[in-house]
Parts: C-alpha cells; sequence; structure tokens
C-alpha cells in the first residue's frame, strides 16, 4: 500500500560461540527509514557490508546485555565511524557497563572519535521507553537471564486515517486533507457538518510492532508487552530434548519460543541465538511448528518484511 | 625432507577498515606443530574455523598493538575457548593495555574463565626474546607506528647434523647417532677417531625464520634483525600513489616494503594490511614486484610454507 518501511535484516545467527559460518548477534532494522542496530556481535560490521548495509544511516544501537556475543563488535563500529568521518552523534543503549568497556579502548587506542557517542544506560528492571521520535517508539522489554538484559520492543505510533481518494468532493482546498487525517469531520464556519469523515477517510494503516527478546530464559513475564506484536524474534538456543542445558544457562527451547509465539498471537516468530552443538537447524525449526506454525529462522542475509 | 612444520595461514589481510569480504590482521603460524596467532582483528575466531584452524591448539597469542584492527578478535577468543571448556594456560603477548582491556570486560560479562590468562607485556623500545622452546624463539622488532608496536620474528634454533643413512657403518649402536647429530667425531675408548663426522653425516636442515612487521612506516632500523630471512611479512597499507597517506599515518605502500625485502635479501615478501581504498590488489602485487619478484599477496585463507 505505501513505501514506508518496516523490515529486520539478520546479520547473525549464532548464539555464544560462532559456528558453521554463523555470526553472533546483530539485526539492523529499518523502520520508517530510520535504521537501528540491535545487538553487535563480533563481525557485525562485515555482516553489515556483506549484506549491504547502510554504517552511516546508523544513528541507535540498542545492546540487549553485555555477554560478549552481543557486543564485541562495537568497538569495530566505532572504529570504522571514525574512520569514515562520521560527524553525526551515535547513540548506544545499553545495561551499565559499557562506557568503561569503550573509554577503555579509546585510551589505549589513543583514539578521540571525531562524532560524539551518547551512551544512554538502561536499567533493565522495568519496560521504559528509551527512544521516540515523530513515528516510532522503541521500549525495553525485560528479560530473564544471567546479566542484566532487555529485548526491545519497536512500535509504531498510531497513524492518520487515509485520504479516500475516490471519494474527496472536488475542490476542496488541500490544507483540509490534514483534519480529515486526524478524524474530524469537515465542518463550515457556522460549525455545520459538510462532510463526514467517515465517508471520505479510510481506517488507518496498521501500526506495526517488532518484539526481540534475546537472551532470555521462558518466561511469561513479557506477555504483557509482547501480545499482538506483528513479529516476535525469540531465542531458541537449544532444541527441547536439551532443556536442561536451556535451564542451566537461561536460555530457551525452541518450544518454549514457540509457546510465547502463541500465547502472545504474534502474527510471525522469528528463532535465533542458535546454539554451536546443531549444524542442522531444521530440528529447531520444526519442533517450533508444532506449536505455531507461522515459524521462521533468523538466518544470516535473510530480511523480515511487515506490510502495513 | 622432513615434515617438521612451518607455515603462515593468513586470516585476515585488511588495514583498518575491513572491506571487499577482506578482514582485519590476524595469522596463525605453526612453527614445528606450535600454533601461534600473530594479531587477533575482529572476526579472527570465525577465521579460524573458516580455514580449519585449531583454536584449542593455541597457547601463545602475539598482538603487535592496540590499534582495534589487531587485537578486536581476542575477547571472543577467549570467551569461546572457556565455553569449550580450555584449560591450558593461555599466553597473550601484548604492549601495556590489554589486562585493562580483557579484565574490564570480563568483569562486566561476569566471566571467570576456567583457564588461566598469562599478560606478557611487551616493551617495544628494543628486540627483545619473548619466547622459547627447544626447537624455537619469537623476538619482537621494533616498529615504527603512532602506538607502540612491534613486529615478531620466529626463527627456528640451529638443528642437528643429519645421519647419512647410505654411509652408516653396519652395527653401529643406536646412541651413538647423537654424537653424530651434534656434529662429534666418534671415537673409541682411548679417544681415537673411529669414524670423522663428516664422513656419516650431512649438514643439518637449514633454521628457518619469517619475520613479521605491521603496522609500520617505511624504516630500515629493522633491516639488521629481518635480513635473510626466509620470508618477510611487511604491511602494504598503500600504493606509492598514495604516499602522502602512508607518510600521514605511519604505514608503508606496497614499494616501500619491496625496498625493506630487497635490502633484506629475503626470500620471499607476503604483502597485507590493505587499505579499504583498493577493491583490487593487483596494482600494489605489481608494484611490489618491480623491486622484489618474489612478492606474494597474503590474503585470506592462504597458507604459505617455508621448506627446511
Amino acid at each position: 500500500l505505501t513505501l514506508v518501511s518496516f523490515k529486520i535484516t539478520i546479520l547473525g545467527s549464532s548464539g555464544a560461540v560462532p559456528a558453521f559460518g554463523r555470526f553472533p548477534s546483530s539485526q539492523l532494522i529499518d523502520v520508517q527509514h530510520n535504521h537501528f542496530l540491535v545487538d553487535c556481535g563480533e563481525g557485525s560490521q562485515m555482516q553489515l557490508a556483506r549484506f549491504n548495509g547502510n554504517l552511516h544511516g546508523i544513528d541507535h544501537i540498542f545492546i540487549s546485555h553485555l555477554h560478549g556475543d552481543h557486543y564485541l563488535g562495537l568497538m569495530g563500529l566505532i572504529f570504522t565511524m571514525h574512520l569514515h568521518h562520521r560527524e553525526k552523534d551515535l547513540h548506544i543503549y545499553s545495561p551499565h557497563g559499557l562506557q568503561e568497556i569503550i573509554t577503555t579502548q579509546l585510551r589505549y587506542s589513543r583514539s578521540v572519535p571525531a562524532y560524539t557517542i551518547v551512551l544512554h544506560t538502561l536499567v533493565p528492571d522495568r519496560p521504559e521507553i528509551i527512544f521516540e521520535n515523530k513515528g516510532l517508539t522503541v521500549e525495553t522489554i525485560p528479560l530473564r537471564h544471567k546479566l542484566p538484559c532487555t529485548g526491545f520492543l519497536f512500535r509504531e505510533k498510531p497513524k492518520p486515517r487515509r485520504i479516500d481518494k475516490n471519494n474527496l468532493p472536488e475542490g476542496l482546498p488541500y490544507y483540509r486533507l490534514n483534519e480529515l487525517k486526524a478524524g474530524f469531520d469537515l465542518t463550515d464556519e457556522s460549525g455545520k457538518i459538510q462532510y463526514r469523515n467517515a465517508d471520505l477517510t479510510l481506517p488507518p494503516c496498521h501500526s506495526r510492532t517488532y518484539a526481540y527478546c534475546s537472551d532470555t530464559a521462558y518466561t511469561e513475564s513479557i506477555l504483557e508487552q509482547v501480545t499482538g506484536v506483528d513479529v516476535l524474534y525469540h531465542e531458541a538456543t537449544f532444541v527441547e530434548a536439551d532443556k536442561t542445558k536451556a535451564v542451566d544457562t537461561l536460555h530457551s527451547t525452541a518450544m518454549e519460543a514457540a509457546r510465547i509465539a502463541r500465547k502472545a498471537h504474534a502474527g510471525k516468530l522469528l528463532l535465533g541465538h542458535f546454539s554451536a552443538r546443531y549444524r542442522e537447524l531444521d530440528p529447531l525449526l520444526k519442533e517450533a511448528q508444532t506449536i505455531f506454525p507461522e515459524t521462521h529462522l533468523a538466518t544470516e542475509g535473510q530480511t523480515f518484511t511487515i506490510a502495513e
């Protein structure tokens, strides 16, 4: 219908130990032509180049937690942006600790980036809106893991009603369209209704949502936030047969991810953060699909688009 | 002649900004079946897996300097070794600073590796033997760069004379071979010479050498150490036409690398650390070969073997 983007490109699908050509967690999220990076595992900048992502369009990077496989690609990205003469601010959102990690490394490399890094410290004990612009918000989703850890919920704001071009009266001044988009009937100077809004407009486009949930043990505490999302990414480090490993490490099985997706009535489920013990991922997919058929493997280079 | 290994596998050939599928600096050096990693840029662990390098065989990692493209892959490697239940000590050699960089990141990830990391701080103002075992030494090569920076010289120790099996007298006890290998004539109990060493042995195998020189401006100060090496790796970030960039950044051109190789009478020259401005590397190779014909591009996945 429209060309307003909402797409998720997978840069890395691996759990803690990269294997079989899979890279650690990282996703490029394009919402309304804002480019966000979610997690930034080792090699994210190479994966970004490989899949034609635009490094320079990224102004906001969200880091779920400070396990290496979710942030070790950040310093390389910071240095590359510097060497490419970036001038725009770079906003990075992360639980406490990243500032010391970054400044220590800048100090020893005697580098002073030509741009400003704005660090936003996340407190992952309750949901919080951490980014907002005209068209969308990003909020944290507290997760259950060994370190303070949050997912991220990308949510488009309510949209204007759409003008029904077929029913538009001739000669209606252009500036009155905003009243229609905002949902008002059109009245004359005396306040009398000339046109009913419902006759000239169509319902707004759907406000799209994407929830990124990694890393986490199975927890229904996230349902309140992720219920009804168009696309849910939920980590699926293990198969159900290895559930004791999931319990020990506070990760999830593919089946657990599917249970969350079903309970949340999600439109689609993406699985990722796969353990190095699985060369083939099909068993994880099949297992999840028994519970939630609309499941996909979120592997390197794939792009998932959410239509308006 | 023999099967004692000496080979260099290139994991990364890129300069500071990875581009065109090239990864930052890292090389796997196998000398006499000791496995060393030299530099460890972002993605080294993935490249190691890709080219069938054995992560667990690596006990010594040499870091030339603390620019990100030479060490950012280290934390990922450290975490992966931990997750693979490594128990052996891991020795890391680097200019001052790495300890704080590593411990800061271990602290925030709340990780305590199951093995010991032994950090050796290099003082890059003079050559120093930093590793020695029965068969080889590794010494630093002070380089000229923006940060304290050293190359590394891998040098086999002098080897025993080889027994000439065709001339060995019948019935000579096996234990006397060691006297021959050490260069002695064989004498009887009275001290009288029974066999001259030269009649029963051949000269020792060649003691092989490999010099890794990255990052550095052109400097003849290294010649004293690298003269006569079998293989010289010398960074070649730029072509000669971009020499002002090399001068500004304390890097070298391909032609300068070739000049060093020629002055050093090296057996072979490997070029690497290529700038992201060059998609095609052939111009760098051609330029160097005008001065030093035995030049090769040290690109990802290539292995260079030094015969005995």
